[in-house]
């Protein structure tokens, strides 16, 4: 099946790309691999998600808004490729989550983006990894995501 | 107009490339892609810039201090290329602001470091961009930026 | 003398590959860059170092933390290639250090990382650095080194 089916399989047909919060592009391409810039989760109730893993939010929360934010990562590679089947391969996935200081589930919170990524790409999806705990975020958000895909040509 | 001219015009024609702080390069390229190491702003009146944005700096001297870290990071492709105009393409920016807990400008200072590319290598400079914000950076610099840039042969 | 006679020579032969944290990779091959995920020290009699920079460990230790990790990023990419031989140009070294917001000793701590790149690979290991001190990493640990390796094709 091709991540462009299981998109719809998992219900997720209305991905609309979220716009940079400055002055950059969504995502370059260089060669054959296109470099995405980072995301933050999805809005919930038409308001950004804001707050930190560890005081405002749980590893669970955090496992949400991993995968969240990896929707919005999708959303942007779609829009820039035209079509998911173009991805040969999820090269890297970096984490920066927004914690207190004592906070040490960075694994399970990721593994929400990394899930999602296995469900949409299947062996495609499987990336590098690594993720941090970082001081804060723009406008307080609970994480960002940014990615490294290897694309084929049209 | 090349980017050595927007560079003069810019009237930034005394780049020198600060000296790495460790053990490594200042910056190493692999096929088209020049990878640069991370850089702080430039020294004013001969010290280096200290202190935390939301503490010591307002989000606007974070802008300040971003443009002026991207000056280092021209500076340092320009010494490894021999001139800017062998830059095909900015590929991403990444950007770790030494923060307090609550900032939240992060957007507002990066424009900083943006806005100069895009001064200086008009469509070329446009490049993808994440950042953080940070615990901590070495010897308690505000902030540091890190650079991948498409590049042709010479 | 080459990569693999040098690891020799440091009495580095039992080099075992710790694995993933979570649902990802050690490593992804696109082209000829060889992405490793993120890599924590080796555990010290059977336990992982845990505490901040800082504060539980000190700048000395914590360049024998970095070259702990970098000895982990080297397993992972002998075991990805088969032979660090096949490595062309060690690229780019990303520290993330789990510090106090007042620790300021980055480049002395990656010193201990590069140190060991340049002895096991020479000019091959002299790489693009940057480094940032982070508020929290997964389980506690004290940082976690990530890279990009520049390999030739089998």
């Amino acid at each position: 099946m091709s991540a462009e089916q299981r998109l719809k399989e998992l219900g997720l047909t209305q991905l609309t790309a979220s716009k940079p919060a400055g002055n950059y592009a969504a995502a370059v391409q260089t060669g054959n691999l296109l470099f995405l810039s980072g995301k933050a989760p999805q809005p919930i109730d038409g308001k950004p998600p804001k707050g930190k893993l560890g005081r405002e939010y749980s590893a669970q929360d955090g496992r949400a808004l991993a995968r969240s934010a990896c929707v919005e990562l999708i959303a942007a590679i779609r829009q820039q490729l035209g079509s998911l089947d173009r991805v040969v391969q999820f090269v890297e996935l970096h984490g920066s989550l927004n914690t207190v200081p004592e906070f040490e589930a960075h694994a399970e919170v990721l593994d929400g983006a990394s899930d999602l990524l296995a469900e949409v790409f299947g062996p495609a999806g499987v990336h590098a990894r690594s993720v941090v705990g970082v001081a804060s975020l723009r406008n307080g958000v609970p994480l960002t995501l940014k990615a490294i895909v290897e694309v084929r040509q049209q």
